[in-house]
């Protein structure tokens, strides 16, 4: 058997982010799910390791107890990888203390609740040396990849214009209802962190700008619209970018965007032709090149690129959707974790996740002091 | 542990099927995959197994070898359900076995290669009362399950015209190279029977008019073309089809029409309204009712149909794929297998799976004798 | 002033083809409308008349006037082309007079109502070689236009298959209300000729084949419906065709397609490739070539067709609709009746309009047979 | 003759503008293109107007004649109203003089260089109270009408957020080459004025966003790109706009969107749903409301607004284009002439083309002022 031992945190009962990395983590036969704690209730956790199939040997009370355990069993037992599905907060010292036990850690996104906690686990993680991916799901589809790919080698050029959109209507009715706005936990800062929409999809968006250019954010000036006076959190918010003076963009993001579903939108210009993207068709890319019809590019022919390839798993025609984007971040996770040469690109790094949590601190620094430019 | 104990036939190596098989079959924490005989040649066969992360004691010589020890198992040991993933010709009798041996079985399609042999299959189940179950992989999305449930519930109206597409293009460069098309085994009759096009994805289309529609066909009129003298298996048929003297309608199927995907389309129209749906992109239905704007149904939502629900994961705006839509096969199949009030259309039947083997007949029967309407 | 002077019988009162002719003869500056008859009401085709801006001293009582007294006017005054725009069973007998009169003609389809009417304008136009259009709109869209000239240059090599559909909804209010079903006119043979679906949009459909592919329809064999016993015109239809033993495909044509507005749709599959258009997004075609990404081709490139570019007004972005369609085959017969080089396809012809009266009927005959295959 | 006896400054030669304003005011029979000034050298504009059809009696040698001469005539006689298709900078020269001198005026945008001259307009329309359209094309569709009509009876409730996209690709050739990007008019302020893509088409989509929310934007915040620091003029800029504090949006405008065509997009979300249109697919506009599927709505329907079934001259599926949109403004600017009635929205005013004036210089002024609010 040569599983990785996977350990889940999280992600119990009918919990979405659970059914999406379980899956995702089954589709390449990479990894064994050998126990974890999915519930802080006791009776809930053991019932819902046994609803989904799994030997209750290894299901722990709590997160410290999956520590102390875990760290008793042989290198040929003990949890290789252990995922964090849990509540935003407890990202940090869960990853932290996986880190320092020298676990491998697949880690929901946002990574942290400040930019500080993250450049720690960056800290830590350089002495460990282990592998360290954060699920920014999207980026695991196969045409993402190829746009990646086909924008790193210059294939539209030098990039001089970017605009990414993500739009969703889900707070649209809460926002309007005193009450349901006052109890919602994304709009609790105690529970969120400093921002919703920035921090939910907000670093969604930033995290595919720099993932497809290539290219790091160097400024950016951000306003953002809370609707309501006694609502602390915001939930749209346009950002202009800049990578240089001369390389301007814009990211776009919502979530009063009243009847979108989860419309995340790519679109990359450069000097000779430019790529776009949209996550609810996520199969297509369209490239258009000066003076030539457009192009729309699908997975699994010759023409892709190698690795979009690797992670089509049937002929043209076939479509995948997001629990296979998330199996291809789980499978390349793997690839990492048995030192089969994982190529830059194959799962975010940690790297990426603290990126995240820059860019929505500084995006609500920049609203904050009215609307100015700050520095990445 | 209260998961199905599965095996599976064929599908090792670098098979497609074998692989959208174990994917699906893992997506719902229904099944354990136990062992099975992955490959005709032992060192492959176990080789595979190791691959995918199988404990190797159930790992079979061959099929017959599978059926002996199997039936040594106690209960709560044995195999509970197999998957048939062989080529076209050995479905039958494995197929047949299985039934007898008392196993559940998921069979590819097409079921058999003649008629006679589906029905035999049919004549054993009603004696063993097992859940057998034909892969039509298309019926398990959740779009095509709410297009089902919105004609059936005469959303729109009566049918009275309907219009299936089914275009590939993968045939094309084989066909017009006289050694390649003397040498593929889709185009030679011993190994695929007395069809190529119908057999492969009029099938497909022919179920899918039947299940969205929940109407038997009465008749058809066929014209295949063999585009070449010296080629013995139609790559394309266009059938004329009569649910009734007043209600007609069309099944377009290609296996040359070059540079189409997998490009299976459905149209139904009603005395109220029409509802279309695209296979290469699956989550959206289009209804169309008199006098109304044009609508675009989602999974997901508050209006969707209970058995689309049931087998979306995600909120809106989560694209779902084929594998998701073969897991929801899989899903079907674990509910009739336990016993929990399974629901017409949860899973293809061994009735579709026959109806399946007389469209074939019919269709090569009314082109041979000349384009005439023969009954269903 | 060097306008074609055009006479219009017909289109008069809130005529659609009335509009869509008018505007059409305006677009390209080649054209003033001198006069016509425009209804058969006196008081109305004047009033008409100064609704619409015109002199109205070459406003006549009725057709015979219209000859008699444009005969008694110099070559320099008389009306070079009169488009004739009346109820269908008036096309004949007007043509013919306006052929014998050495008018040139611009005629709606359908051309006649049989097609020995058809014939019989053939063999006079022979004689008088004036310019006769029959104005099958659709063949005057630049992307149309494109498509027709890559089919011709063997873009997507030798065409294997074709695949043609023009789906309407607008009858099927009509056909389910007996009363209603009786006294619309499309449904009167009388009025109507032996044909209602076939006659309306079948022919379009047809021209649209024969047009784009440059090819002639060899045989088919047809299926219609008509829905209710009582009703004696085909509502709905679909057409086999073949161009040759080893080329087929179908031509689909519906008025009882529910929810559909226009829904014309071509798609011509060859050996190399295939191409594909839509009506009601006119402005755009789809170019498959094997192995290479799905291309939309659009107006105004340099990428495009002398033909397509001819009659494409702006840069590419902004689309024209069916009014420039039908100015570009105004445009056309312009270029003709002046004598400016037409070439082949600029506009409809006579013998194209003679085409579809011929497919109408042996469409009725075939399906009036059992459904066997007619020659045409 | 009823017809309005209109007059045409510039547009002669191969001018596409020139083109465009012909067709669209010939579309509805209201107006008789009488003479004007073609073109600033007496044998092309004679020889232009001869080919445009027209007597020569009314061709001008120049602007200042055709004021002269026209004065001399009667009321019967006299133009009533002139088109303006000069370049920008004589816009204001023209159009004051036609006012001074009773004309009706229809004026290509930018209206002016300047919003002081856009205001000395405004003063003098106020005393002479003739009719002054500013040619905003895009506000003639059908369905951007509709939206504008839906919108305001609040289908979507209260609004809260907007989002305005209009990026083409035209100049990326243009401004990577040194010599061209000197030599390009559009890239000199003597000829442009003080913006390139806010003036010529950050206008439009200003125009269009006020347009179809009839609300006014109260502040802005821009950043523009001029790509290169020898380029003295904006190709590309992103726009925050806020109608209120609560209610808050963007305007993104480029030409340097490499490979795009002339893509406008409008996005308007409100608290019970969003409406989203797209111009080179313009006759569709895409209504999401809340748990409701997504809706798509098409000209010449029973559901359509009164103001979008006003200017759809055919039945459903019939896509009409760029002509037809223009030809709609014409319509309501004769219905404005002729006192049938307008209402408002059927043609862009001069307040509208004011208040684009007054956009650009306030877009120029945040950027320079290093990305600051500025109010309009």
């Amino acid at each position: 058997m040569n599983k990785i031992r996977l350990g889940i945190v999280g992600g119990g009962g009918d919990s979405l982010i659970g059914v999406l990395h379980r899956i995702a983590s089954q589709m390449f036969d990479s990894y064994e799910i050998v126990g974890g704690v999915f519930n802080p209730n006791w009776e809930e956790n053991i019932g819902f390791a046994k609803e989904i199939g799994l030997k209750t040997d290894r299901v722990y009370k709590n997160f410290d107890a999956l520590i102390e355990e875990e760290n008793k069993k042989s290198k040929d037992e003990r949890m290789q990888a252990v995922s964090v599905l849990t509540p935003n907060f407890l990202h940090f010292p869960m990853a932290k203390k996986l880190l320092e036990n020298n676990f491998n850690v697949i880690c929901e996104k946002p990574l942290t609740t400040t930019y500080a906690e993250a450049q720690e686990l960056e800290k830590i993680q350089k002495e460990k040396k282990v592998v360290f991916a954060v699920t920014y799901t999207y980026t695991g589809y196969p045409m993402v990849r190829q746009m990646r790919q086909m924008i790193i080698d210059r294939e539209i050029g030098e990039i001089q214009k970017v605009d990414i959109q993500y739009y969703q209507g889900w707070i649209n009715p809460v926002i309007h209802d005193k009450e349901k706005r006052s109890t919602t936990w994304r709009l609790q800062p105690e529970k969120s962190g400093i921002s919703c929409c920035m921090g939910d999809i907000g670093t969604h968006a930033f995290n595919m700008l720099e993932y497809v250019t290539g290219m790091k954010v160097s400024s950016l000036l951000s306003d953002l619209n809370y609707v309501y006076d006694d609502n602390p959190m915001d939930v749209d918010g346009t950002i202009l970018i800049r990578f240089s003076d001369k390389i301007k963009g814009v990211i776009r993001t919502s979530q009063i965007a009243t009847g979108e579903e989860n419309n995340i939108t790519v679109a990359i210009y450069g000097s000779k032709g430019a790529i776009k993207w949209q996550q609810e068709n996520p199969n297509f890319i369209t490239l258009l090149l000066e003076n030539e019809p457009k192009k729309i590019l699908t997975p699994g022919h010759l023409y892709n690129s190698k690795n979009s390839l690797d992670i089509t798993k049937l002929p043209p025609g076939h479509p995948e959707g997001i629990f296979d984007s998330m199996g291809n971040i789980y499978k390349g996770v793997a690839k990492a974790i048995l030192n089969k040469n994982p190529i830059a690109g194959e799962y975010p790094t940690l790297e990426e996740g603290a990126r995240g949590m820059l860019f929505i601190e500084k995006v609500v620094e920049s609203h904050s002091s009215g609307n100015t430019w700050v520095s990445l």
